[in-house]
């Protein structure tokens, strides 16, 4: 099926999670996860993610293909203070903006330093490198901010960072048809029992999504069985339909 | 830096992991990193991943793309019973090739649901389904088989059933050159005290690649040092430097 409700995403969101060590394995991603739970009541969808290493040209050209494809666009990773934090850089290129140390930026961060008695160092300063007509995202965290440059909003890696960040985002962003969901668990269900009378109602509200999840683990295995659309009437019809097909599978 | 150490990249991964609800955050991923760890004594880097919905064409086109630029592709997802398991019949067209049940994936199913007492439905039959030209992988956890058809290994998409199909993989995989990793914790230490020294070790061994990876937590917060590279002893050169920067931070 379609990514949430048929016929409804106007809006819609790429997300862009920047670093090697997403790819290495070292690092198990949260930020797709946050960001498309964070999403949910704006009603837009997130309809694409990538996964790329600390590659300028990289950065640069998904950052443009994704800005052109969605309504807006969310990159992770790669604004700290070190060699390979390249992504301000890479979307500045996107855009074909220039970048420098800026006025505003370097104002918070020499502040930030100053109040902790930290070294305000040639690396710290990089943090206040922002694209040319782009705007501050604030980051309450540690102080060195993302940025909004057209349609794509630059923020940090770390989870917590991230979580911040998109608390000054929420207000910039427009709201579409917010999806419904509910869920209904089937433990000890398999999907092979229900898959025929879920593809029937699938069928049958054309305008909904469906999906059904199979788990095993320790504690036994099941399927939940998912609707998601934006006519909240309709989804709760349909949740009754769910749970009727795990009572008489 | 470049993702894996610079040079020794002849072999190359990329990952498509296909499910809405991985967009919707119903659900966290779990299948890139163990994908990535599983592969890394073998010498082959994931070099990108895309997370993309249950939607035939983008994952057609997807397929045929990552087929092009890596030796090798891991989809996870979608080869289950249910309606919006579309992603065999999605790689098959990516192949032009012609997908139906097939006798040997058939058998394995009607002896496992035979074996189990459960009943070999319609819905089940469809994940029998393989295309032409294709070799099974085996699925010690739930039977239904995951397939490999040129360099295009075709997963489930439940993380404990990925886990089982790898160990079928493996013995099919070329080996590159293994890439090592050193990885010197700095509790208590900030990126911005070490990113100079960091990125003059960085630029003094061009061969091998150097990160840094804060974290903020409840117990505290740091930075992890992580070096990588295909030589083993300039690896352990490195690492020696990482904990000199740190000690002198």
């Amino acid at each position: 099926m379609s990514q949430g409700a048929k016929g409804t995403a106007q809006l819609s969101a790429g997300v862009i999670l920047i670093g090697d060590e997403l790819l290495s394995g070292r690092t198990r991603d949260i930020n797709l996860q946050q960001i498309a739970e964070f999403l949910s009541p704006y009603g837009i969808p997130v309809l694409e993610a990538r996964v790329i290493g600390d590659e300028a040209q990289l950065i640069s050209d998904t950052v443009q293909d994704f800005s052109n494809r969605f309504t807006y666009v969310f990159t992770t990773g790669g604004i700290g203070p070190t060699h390979d934090d390249i992504t301000a850089d890479a979307v500045a290129a996107a855009f074909n903006a220039s970048i420098d140390i800026r006025a505003d930026a370097f104002e918070l961060l020499r502040h930030h330093y100053a109040k902790t008695d930290m070294e305000f160092t040639d690396a710290r300063k990089r943090m206040a490198r922002i694209p040319e007509g782009a705007s501050l995202i604030k980051n309450p965290v540690s102080t060195a901010p993302g940025f909004q440059i057209e349609n794509v909003f630059v923020m940090a890696g770390v989870p917590m960072i991230v979580r911040a960040m998109l608390q000054d985002v929420g207000p910039r962003l427009q709201t579409g048809a917010v999806i419904h969901k509910r869920e209904v668990p089937g433990p000890g269900l398999q999907e092979g029992e229900i898959a025929k009378r879920l593809g029937q109602v699938a069928n049958d509200m054309p305008d909904l999504s469906f999906g059904s999840y199979p788990y095993y683990g320790e504690e036994g295995s099941g399927v939940n069985l998912v609707v998601r659309g934006t006519d909240l009437e309709a989804v709760i019809v349909a949740e009754k339909q769910l749970f009727q097909i795990i009572k008489h599978k």
